[in-house]
């Protein structure tokens, strides 16, 4: 099994205690609970407190063995995962590698606009935005220090619309008091969004809302609008030049690079299309799940790359497998959707589960229960309850370290490595 | 004021609300808990849990103003310091740079052993340790594997005594069932002291002390021993090699490079040698403190570098400028000596308080106590003892990732930017 976020642990899970023998590899030695990982960027939480190592996750079954490995291909006669220096042979093979931020043929983009997809990725983009404020502090020219305060985020999807809601909050809130030259409430937070409306998976009454509360929040949201350039100066909405020091990139994701592992057949975002079992065609002793897989839903379409779909994906896999073992079979995967929900701030949410619509307070108190019910492992989950407990009560924010560089110059930042598009190593999710 | 360590601090918070201008100048954002830094190496803290941003900190004080900047140096004619492109101008000068490791004439070893003095440098260590488990693991050869199980630790005062005994805790107790080809709980921990007895700054018994415990985690001690080579293979002492793929440098520290700033009259260890007034002989106007100063003690010896020495000279300074203010002068700086602590692992701590001398649990609770008292700011304090508490019962370490890499290889680690001994930067403590 390659990858162990949402679907490749739910998959191990599922198998722990079996009769399977079961290699998880991953190229990083924790799972990663992504949907927070904008908390981590925007100074709310620290890296450790939305990852667990995979080798505690998975050290009470006995069948189950980790290995830490960047894998960069498949060779499927052989029946082998090419790992680094060696080979991993398999008699069944789930490929969970995920997925990366895309920028749609544009990937000189990348150094101006990181993505947020890795602890790296975040780390990275909270030294960016509070070296920003940092810099702006000590910047005389005026125009100069306009650009160091304004931050775009692209793309309104989930992600987006988060940290613009975050970045609106550490402005304005957390960061307040704490300058003498500028006023950290004066920063320019613009959303852009080429659709014609903010979570356009959401019901519409819920885009509404949510735009509604990033704008309480100070945020300017531009829809219909698309990015025609990126670079240091900023970025260029059609014919508009933005002056902006800090752009976040949250418009696009691309599979991991597990199709052309396999030289399998994949959609325009690079996601193998799967069966109904989530086996490769022709192939059954191959899975792909998660976001790597395209697998067509109920309603004919894709399903979204979303943990719930993940991980029902693992388990279901999982059960396959313990089925198949037993003589017997399973019907075709059918995903049950409970419904989405993404956060704006303090208090704000927009929440859909079936026919009910939720925002604001409710919908937010929702968001809140279920993340922390759903984050892996005891400790993390009351250390996340305790920082947003505080953050919620002080408006401050306990995770403002700008590591990892030696000044304050945007320049001597060392970006993280990038996410080798080109079949080198699976992703953790 | 450059240097927001504990002296830093100390000198800026007595100064708050008073009728200076103060501008604190420091290289990061954050004012870092030096003495738990080592929790951060071994899995047990998070960064920000012992780290606070300096803006935070000293928000409320309206004459203080905060610039993250690196200071290269300071003209005393022009009465400024220079950091990056301008010159900061000062009416009184407090150098409060701190120190760094130090490898005595052998710079080339800091690759292979690096020392523990930043956030940086901690999570980097951290990375390496969990890393060898991961490499032996998946290794086959029987020499090598063992090699990746060694720690050798270099230096036995508290950082040193601290580091073994918290590796040994790692390996011993929240690695061990997580493996499935090795056994982490045979790793070699080799703590190397070239002095007769570990912690030679606390009395003799709690030497002992220190040493039993330790060899009861199953630390190998070794004393009267110095590391005669360095490099990938491992260490040498005197003829003897000990291969081991994890190198931890304890052993020296050197001062920033303030003394050359003012080219001043500086010790073997690079510290400034300053008057009784902790001011540069000369130069009423300009004061050194902390691990940067030699200051001379009732005993007639330099004081150590340790966070209550800083503190207090802080304190001193801050309070003879408002002395100076208001046309009054103070005695000379008297260091009030409390005691000293080291701890070694759970339950096991050795302190001196005056005449008295604790070892194992009373000396771990007063351990414990006071760390957690003098950590900066509420939230790190809850978060600290959340994490100790759950790290105590469960004999987890919480926050075991492997960042800052995109492989499992050693070797694709990128070790944190060399600390500039020549003049570039001062350094936060």
């Amino acid at each position: 099994m390659v990858g162990a976020g949402f679907a490749g642990l739910a998959a191990a899970k599922q198998l722990g205690g079996s009769g399977f023998d079961v290699t998880v590899v991953d190229r990083h030695n924790y799972h990663l609970f992504q949907p927070l990982l904008y908390q981590v960027a925007t100074a709310g939480l620290s890296p450790a407190d939305i990852a667990s190592p995979i080798r505690s996750i998975l050290s009470r079954y006995k069948n189950i063995r980790v290995v830490l490995a960047n894998v960069s291909g498949v060779s499927i006669d052989e029946g082998a995962v090419i790992a680094e220096e060696r080979q991993i042979p398999y008699d069944v093979l789930i490929l969970a590698t995920g997925a990366q931020h895309a920028y749609f043929g544009h990937d000189e983009w990348s150094v101006h606009a990181p993505g947020l997809k890795r602890v790296d990725d975040a780390t990275y983009l909270r030294r960016r935005i509070l070296v920003a404020f940092e810099r702006a502090e000590s910047e005389v020219d005026e125009a100069r220090r306009q650009a160091l305060l304004t931050f775009v985020v692209v793309g309104g999807g989930p992600t987006g619309v988060e940290m613009a809601g975050a970045i609106a909050e550490l402005a304005r809130k957390a960061l307040a008091a704490d300058f003498r030259h500028i006023d950290p409430r004066n920063a320019r937070i613009i959303l852009v969004q080429a659709a014609p409306r903010l979570l356009p998976t959401f019901p519409e009454p819920l885009s509404q809302r949510a735009k509604f509360a990033l704008e309480r929040l100070g945020v300017d949201v531009r829809l219909n609008q698309s990015v025609t350039s990126c670079d240091s100066e900023g970025v260029r909405l059609g014919e508009v030049p933005i002056e902006a020091a800090t752009i976040v990139w949250a418009a696009g994701v691309m599979a991991s690079p597990a199709g052309r592992w396999l030289q399998a057949e994949v959609d325009n975002a690079g996601r193998v299309r799967v069966g109904e079992d989530l086996t490769l065609p022709g192939h059954p002793e191959i899975f792909v799940i998660g976001d790597t897989a395209n697998c067509i839903g109920n309603d004919g379409r894709p399903l979204a790359g979303v943990a719930p779909v993940a991980k029902q994906q693992g388990e279901f896999v999982g059960q396959l497998l313990k089925a198949r073992a037993a003589g017997r079979t399973l019907p075709r995967f059918r995903y049950r959707d409970f419904g989405a929900m993404a956060t704006i701030g303090r208090k704000s949410a927009v929440a859909q589960l079936g026919p009910i619509r939720l925002h604001g307070l409710p919908a937010w108190l929702l968001w809140s229960a279920a993340h922390i019910y759903y984050l892996i492992g005891f400790r993390n989950r009351i250390t996340v309850v305790l920082n947003w407990a505080w953050n919620y009560v002080t408006f401050q924010r306990g995770t403002r370290l700008i590591t990892g560089l030696s000044g304050s110059r945007v320049e001597d930042m060392a970006a993280p490595a990038p996410m080798e598009p080109d079949g080198v190593g699976n992703l953790n999710r």
